[in-house]
């Protein structure tokens, strides 16, 4: 097993082929932990579960305003979705931001947009420190999103998949008015064999064509991505939205890789047989989701481009960013409202960002 | 000054711009030696002269049916206008072709697609083996199109910018009945103006993108192709052809460059701010002629595609060849022929290709 360039978002290439490090700090951050803890042990996922309790050797955190800190990089699509659900739920005054640049070097993603290039809460320069700070010598990928416990400065938790998860049904009481539910009890059944196929089949889809060590390997990847994205082009011929009228965290989850496609994806990881902005519906779902608060408002098309030109020189060894492509073409109209549906249901939109 | 991986095909960086090279072997192939040795030498020039006699040191060969050999790969563009060229003007019976496979190595491009890996006129295995013969250890790039003397086995030119016009003008007796003036002489005036800043801008434009060696040196190359390619996406929103109602010399030099454009620059190169076919006057032009006896048939995206993606390891280390976009659009209805014009004027197509 060969580390890619890409170790500091945890990930690896075996044998041609990409695979994800799906070992996570899997502690959780939750409502009630005596409760959480009395409940059975999740079974494997790579999408979060609903209803379960800790994994093994996992401890539970209490829900508590003010004391923890989302470190989440506007370049990367797996903190991204974090970024979302914190602004569609209102939560900014009770879990605040730090933000690492687009460019993490070989050993963590670096504070370097804050001033004196540490992060104003947490001090650190890098995020490293903050996984050290829990685990001396940590020696998986440093990733984000992490969350950190202010106090102690440690990380709590970088299990991506279930973050969001608990921004929904942990953080309850500290909801916004008007907050969607993004976990609608009567979808939870259709809705999460959707998420893990977005999950493998788009979301890591992506990561598997660019990473692929073989022509063998890509072709294969090329082809299982490209299958997805009909299957969804003609999923969102008629709904509005993955499941239907409103959005959901199945929205969340395949608009941050939508997001990047063509900026990056399509070129850098050659995922290539057509632009996003090549397909009719795919395409106005997405720009609808853009020009919904919450989700354009999180998007730097700009630190996403550096991240990923920057960052792997296995596969863009100039580090040349691309100037292109036009993005003015997110803010034209999508006509999604034939469709009918709303984003936010009975709810409303969140504040514009601060 | 250090040589990039396209040296086969004769190119450099230099202080992180690109720049290509321009010595070139400066023989002509004419109708009348004596008379072309009389006339005076022709000014530098990148894109060819008319009128002219010898550069200083170069020699006069004598046109001659079955006496020389077209050597052009498939995939490089500069060869391709030769291909255009010889289609369209009808001297396949006279003007034989070898054509090497998509993927040169650092010495040479090989003839590994024919029976036993030689050329079956020239019995050689590497282009380089045809240079040798005419100066042994040369020492330039081994670059195609190049045109070789049967008998000896020795290259006559390789100066690309100029076999084409010899073609229009040199063997004019062996032009096939109906074939087109490609360089009208009401037009020349105008034309070579336009001839010259598609060379510099856009043929050569897309090459300056892909290999400039900094930020700096890429994006002023993208700032520079896109002026160009507005350029012609104004002119050409009027004028079915580069010049007006028929094809000329212009048309096949600016077409070898938008064949590849969506296949290869637009992602290989970073010439991405859109797709050519997110381009309205200039995708339906370069249908127009993609569809048109003499064009399309000469074009081979596999070949395009596997040369420049295994070929420059210094921008895509992998060699993985991406399997997109998808072509099937080059067939689409064009709609070009409401400007009026005829690609042949008074003449007619080229009978299929054998």
């Amino acid at each position: 097993m060969t580390e890619s360039s890409d170790t500091a978002m945890g990930s690896y290439v075996t044998g041609g082929a990409f695979e994800r490090d799906t070992q996570y700090i899997e502690d959780r951050i939750v409502a009630d932990p005596d409760a959480v803890r009395a409940l059975p042990a999740p079974p494997a996922s790579k999408i979060g579960s609903l209803g379960f309790g800790l994994s093994e050797g996992a401890e539970a955190w209490p829900v508590e305003p003010g004391r923890y800190r989302l470190v989440a990089a506007a370049a990367c699509p797996w903190a991204n979705r974090t970024l979302i659900v914190r602004r569609l739920l209102g939560l900014e005054d009770v879990i605040s931001l730090g933000q690492p640049g687009p460019v993490h070097d070989a050993r963590s993603w670096t504070f370097d947009l804050d001033p004196d290039g540490r992060d104003p809460v947490l001090g650190t320069e890098r995020l490293q420190e903050n996984y050290f700070a829990r685990f001396p010598g940590y020696p998986r990928g440093i990733t984000v999103p992490a969350i950190v416990d202010v106090p102690s400065g440690g990380v709590v938790t970088n299990d991506y998949p279930q973050i969001t998860l608990d921004f929904s049904t942990q953080w309850r009481e500290f909801h916004r008015d008007g907050a969607p539910d993004l976990l609608p009890s009567d979808q939870i059944d259709e809705m999460w064999p959707i998420i893990e196929r977005i999950f493998t089949e788009v979301n890591n889809g992506v990561y598997r064509c660019g990473f692929a060590g073989s022509q063998e390997a890509y072709d294969a990847a090329y082809e299982r991505l490209w299958a997805a994205m009909d299957w969804l082009e003609e999923r969102l011929s008629t709904r509005r939205f993955v499941m239907g009228d409103t959005i959901t965290e199945a929205d969340v989850r395949l608009f941050t890789t939508l997001a990047r496609f063509d900026p990056v994806y399509h070129g850098h990881f050659k995922a290539n047989r057509n632009k996003l902005s090549e397909m009719e519906h795919l395409w106005g779902y997405a720009r609808d989701l853009y020009q919904t608060p919450g989700f354009g408002d999180t998007i730097d098309f700009t630190q996403i481009k550096q991240h990923y030109y920057a960052t792997h020189a296995d596969i863009n060894p100039t580090r040349i960013v691309p100037l292109g492509p036009d993005l003015a073409n997110w803010r034209t109209a999508h006509g999604r409202e034939r469709l009918g549906g709303a984003p936010f249901g009975d709810g409303t939109p969140p504040q514009p960002k601060r």
